[in-house]
């Protein structure tokens, strides 16, 4: 499990204060780039263009809306893999305010390797495997 | 159900040339609140501004990705009433290809009736359940 | 001058009920590609690909807030072709309330023509030229 | 003059691959919000509402566009006060890449000490004033 900080935007906030629940897709999607960035620098097979802008297709997403993320409190979000398997994977999230841990919100996405060139799906390589396992 | 054409911006669009995954949440909220607009009005009970801003919280959402949306390419999302309970109630989505009606995303949200001066949930108020009758 | 209603997003109001400053900038950029694709349509030596996501860059945006734009009061955009030079071009919109014409921001952007392939600015090609004159 | 790293998000980039046009305000924004809570943070008559989402509005922004941000990049916002007024006042930024200065935009907002209660602007308060000579 990794845990980051999120650095949340006033056009994140909506007409009722909260964060917008657009949003936290955009929060879970920049969680996974964080952690992926981290995860991936120097596995082998992976290029540095894989390592900005990972070679996957987004596949299912989920949120739940636990409790409302007011205007000034910090949040942090964790990013955990659930499951791996041959050509996808899934991440669990959660959304929680810094201060005391309160659930914001939690979910998850499928991803699946994609072959950009190729234009299809592909066996996760060996490089992204290693790297997912240090998430 | 209601369709709906969707006006699409350039910054929907991510580096692969499709709808960003995030997206498409927005995509639901913008044909929900069409979708209200057009029901809601007219109906015993509504404010002005229960009917340009809903008295609800998402409590849910969920999105499969089915095909992606390149850039250039007209969508048009339908929304439909899945589920209307005593508090709650859920929709489900479609965002299609104009032309053709091939499928690019699927989901669903539920959402909860709020009273935002109360600050709690509360029981659909009739005008509310009417208004989602008609969808 | 082409003028469109502009199909808000409720993730485009901010805390204060109002559209965010940023945002506005996405509305000129829509009523861009919108009137873009609209006058390039047909014109010579431009591909699908020029007119669904055009060969420029932009180079400056400003814009200037008039008078806050509530959320459910429906918007509209003017844009207008204010200078065309041999390799730049400015636009200058105005967001108006559309039911009576109140100014709610105006503003310009330059775009200069840019040739992605060679990864450089362009003299405006003739048919980007010409639909300029359209617009 | 402070500055931040900034947070860029993949939802950032466009279809070329570089920061949309519309996400520098967005970065201003962000810069602007968090000078202030450091700055505002202990000032003489400021809320934490006042600190949290300060009582103003933007009454105009300018954007020079200078290199394009490719993602993979890392970001980083400097913003300084140019002027205080009686009621106005203006910030510069410059969104550089955070390992070699090389500037990616630059650009000013000017802003207005706004009462929201009473819906009109107002004189810089006291403790505003005093933060803003700190940034």
């Amino acid at each position: 499990m990794l845990r980051f900080p999120i650095a949340t935007r006033y056009s994140d906030y909506d007409t009722k204060g909260h964060v917008n629940n657009a949003v936290y897709l955009t929060y879970f999607e920049w969680a996974r780039l964080q952690a992926w960035r981290q995860v991936a620098t120097g596995k082998p097979g992976l290029t540095e263009s894989d390592i900005s802008d990972p070679p996957l297709i987004v596949a299912e997403a989920r949120v739940k809306y636990v409790s409302p993320a007011n205007i000034g409190v910090p949040l942090a979000i964790e990013i955990s893999v659930r499951e791996v398997r041959t050509k996808g994977f899934s991440f669990a999230y959660r959304v929680v305010a810094a201060a005391d841990d309160r659930v914001i919100a939690e979910g998850d996405t499928v991803q699946v390797a994609y072959d950009y060139k190729a234009g299809r799906t592909m066996a996760i390589p060996p490089g992204m495997r290693e790297a997912l396992e240090e998430m």
